[in-house]
């Protein structure tokens, strides 16, 4: 099997046998070298982001000292979930290569399947998400726009 | 104004002008009180999964000591983007209120309408995507679910 997706499995395993919470490592690539990992550790920290991929993002942001990760390819052991799928978008990560899909993690009792379904929903997303106070919101966006010494990310 | 969202806007300012990130601020509330606040620190921590509402998460997990914000309800400047939605689902929060919407952070140069478009297209996800090694990460899964101290959530 690829070494990469080898390593994620290693975090994962990892992070089952410590209880640091589900079956989930993750490793982040960049020019043939691992540049961040992690495994999920939503129980370990109380914190429900706390997933593989968000793991490995923090790591190789950390190691590289930037929000910008183009140019590397993520390898992990599930199909990220919308949460992790966003942040890959994000980090400007390229690639992804998952091991389990979708079904194979409904099966062993994990809600992404669901929240994908929300998220492509628009009634189901106009119920759970309300409009208020937009007017000064605005004004916020406008007073940000004015600042000078804006840094573009 | 609603005084969450209020405490929001205030949040927002803060981060603008400290340099930390985008105008966006979030605060979690329950019961009457609010139980999280943060703002977009993606700029100042290097890390592009400090939105507002992720940092409020953070922060509302940590005061309240555990993962699961069942009973709260978000508050937010702008429309979460589809990491944040995923962060909002897995930590169980039961409503979000957002002040500016998708239009308003695309105008402002911000992502998350096109990160949407990803999460909800198919052939998109499929070519990012890509299956690798799914029999040793179905094998991993089977290892979770033999382990006798799993904690669920």
């Amino acid at each position: 099997m690829d070494a990469f997706m080898e390593e994620a499995l290693k975090e994962a395993k990892k992070g089952i046998h410590a209880g640091h919470g589900g079956p989930f490592g993750a490793v982040i690539a960049k020019d043939g070298k691992i540049i961040g990992r992690g495994h999920n550790e939503v129980v370990k920290n109380n914190d429900p982001t706390c997933h593989g991929e968000m793991m490995a993002i923090h790591d190789a942001c950390k190691n590289l000292g930037t929000f910008d990760l183009s140019g590397s390819v993520l390898y992990t052991t599930g199909y990220p979930c919308p949460m992790c799928l966003g942040a890959i978008l994000w980090a400007n990560i390229e690639k992804v290569y998952y091991g389990c899909n979708l079904e194979d993690t409904d099966k062993i009792g994990f809600r992404d399947s669901r929240f994908y379904e929300m998220s492509s929903d628009e009634k189901k997303k106009e119920a759970f998400l309300v409009e208020l106070g937009r007017k000064e919101c605005q004004d916020l966006y406008q007073e940000y726009l004015s600042l000078s010494d804006r840094k573009a990310y």
